[in-house]
């Protein structure tokens, strides 16, 4: 990044490097991998819980790559906390369906082995919520994260709408 | 060193980046671990292919600290280039001393097994050159470092060449 980057200030540049620092460091990733790993077997994981694990070990993904593509295309401050945002919700999105397609679909439909979150000791929303709270946050989800992109170009933002759509809509 | 770093412009800082990701990435540190372990057992590892061992595995980490704060400091091109080969130069020298008291000095002396290279099958410059043509190599090595030194303010490089002398006449 600090090499292959072209036409964009250092400023930028040193800003995307902290940026990407951080989402992967101590306080994102490696956060939300360790929380996850102490939390195997323990009956008492509640919603904030499980929000932190997905907010940290899986959005957080999303959110680097929204976010280093925001700054380096040159977004204001607010433009950053409202992509930043948008990201996060279709993090936690994906997680949410990913949970619910687990108790929903059939192994041959997911590609992958089907239920196997309700034989492990693995907290998901289904388990906390129920099947129809989980579909209704996701749908809140898909909401909160299209509203943020209201204010931006709507030919621009139609492709993180799609996606949006896409992570919601999915049946694998 | 993106958040921390105060006082430093931000296309200086992209370098420092720069720097410190090829160092310790697979053209710098990762290349010395790679080659070291793959030569594992090898009977005709020459002094080119020891030399790039311990350029890449150990003088690169002396490389990346000098030429850090070269850069931070707001030295030139030359100036960073000098103090890159000084520290290739002590890298290297390290590791020389180190070959060279492994063989000559007593486990009570160094603080650690001595004689261990002899009887694993790691190439040392002992074995290649002997000891005293080690002693030499080691000598140049030392002379190299501070010639690089010469244009510098003398007070400032004084440290420097205190830390070269200190990696020659080392004891353990």
């Amino acid at each position: 990044m600090s090499t292959a980057t072209k036409g964009v200030s250092s400023d930028r540049i040193v800003r995307m490097v902290a940026e990407l620092a951080k989402c992967v460091g101590s306080e994102g990733l490696v956060a939300g991998q360790v929380v996850d790993i102490n939390s195997e077997g323990l009956s008492d994981v509640g919603l904030d819980h499980l929000e932190y694990i997905h907010i940290h070990k899986t959005a957080v993904l999303l959110e680097a790559s929204v976010v280093l593509g925001a700054i380096s295309g040159g977004a204001n401050d607010e433009e950053i906390a409202r992509l930043r945002k948008f990201a996060r919700c279709i993090g936690l999105l994906f997680q949410v369906v990913d949970d619910i397609l687990d108790v929903t679909k059939s192994s041959q439909e997911l590609g992958k082995t089907a239920g196997k979150d309700l034989v492990t000791d693995k907290m998901t929303y289904p388990k906390l919520l129920g099947i129809e709270k989980s579909r209704e946050f996701a749908e809140k989800l898909n909401r909160d994260a299209r509203e943020q992109l209201a204010g931006f170009d709507p030919e621009k933002a139609a492709p993180l709408i799609a996606l949006a759509n896409y992570i919601s809509y999915r049946n694998n």
